[in-house]
């Protein structure tokens, strides 16, 4: 355990559709292993039941009419019981929390691309984190080119109609992300995952050795 | 169908425990059908089945560990989706919709009450709601003394030293409801719903008369 993380730490790592983020967090949680920590990587719901019941019904398939705001009113429910029953007892171990997707998804994805709004979004996750902020957001920015051709090649196929349809939509949400780092400059940084695996790691890592104090 | 009524009307009716909430709506929907106006009387989540399945979440007892923002959350939740699936037609058609508890219900118990915060909920039951308001609330104020007295003697049974202590969560739920009628003082009516019963009909009829338009 850290001597110089009493109270934890909580870092989120942000990202569309092959940026990278699993390779990337593997790679953060050795080097902090490695270097003497405790890390705890999540993910929404985590397998805290009650976050998991909740997930279950946003993902209901006979569940087609749901509204998009009540979906958003739904993560964040999800995202409350996840935060409380999981990262909080953990930061208070003295643990470093690497969360897998947080509140800046739910900006990008439910508030600019699917055009709930920005604010809006933003209103109801603060509600439902409540001041517990990550301290430090990694937002592994590649462009949705390059994001989907990762995908494609790792599933051995060509890129298709509905992948360049999709396309348009990830623009969207590269853009929320990168509106998010904007509105959220003290606490995201965004790093160039086009570069080599072994660089974007590189300079996640060096980034949380710059940014927190006792890594 | 009321000829003055194209867009419907939106009418929600609040209160505490033993304020006689279920009389009064079935009054209320009695008199305005005899004036020939359809109505539809509903409550949260009313058959909608991504709202139960919401309301499922939340009274499952064995959800111990359920966190009060969460809660809150999800009670904001299934409003979305009961309004969007099954108040916005009726008012689509025309119709007088009159709604057993809304949107100041929650102020009431979980902002103020339960101390989350009368902004705070008030923020995400905003993003819930998006503008359909109620046109008109009707609150029907009692004391929790004469609530809970007609509760009891409605059970056949004497006051106890639970029904003591819930009293005083009962007067803070009704100083929530009082703030929040104070807050929208333009919409909220307050009511004395410790007359007789055919005056409190008589007095939420006359003000429902009096406010909208085409009734």
């Amino acid at each position: 355990m850290s001597d110089g993380l009493t109270n934890g730490l909580f870092i989120s790592i942000e990202g569309g559709e092959g940026a990278g983020k699993t390779t990337v967090i593997a790679g953060i949680a050795e080097a902090l292993q490695a270097a003497g920590h405790q890390v705890m990587t999540t993910r929404e719901p985590g397998g805290i039941p009650i976050a998991e019941q909740i997930r279950a019904v946003i993902l209901d398939r006979s569940n087609t009419s749901m509204d998009g705001r009540t979906e958003a009113l739904l993560y964040a429910a999800a995202r409350r019981q996840h935060l409380m029953e999981k990262v909080v007892p953990a930061l208070g171990q003295g643990q470093v929390v690497l969360c897998d997707r947080f509140i800046d998804s739910s900006l990008a994805y439910q508030g600019h691309a699917r055009g709930i709004g920005f604010e809006d979004v933003m209103a109801i996750n603060e509600f439902a984190i409540n001041g517990l902020m990550p301290m430090l957001t990694l937002y592994l920015d590649v462009t949705p080119e390059v994001g989907l051709r990762r995908i494609q090649e790792a599933a051995g196929r060509e890129i298709n109609r509905l992948d360049l349809e999709a396309a348009s939509f990830h623009h969207k949400v590269r853009e929320g992300f990168l509106l998010a780092a904007e509105h959220f400059k003290d606490r995201i940084v965004v790093i160039n995952a086009e570069q080599q695996p072994e660089n974007v790691l590189n300079e996640c890592i060096a980034t949380i050795r710059a940014r927190c104090a006792g890594i």
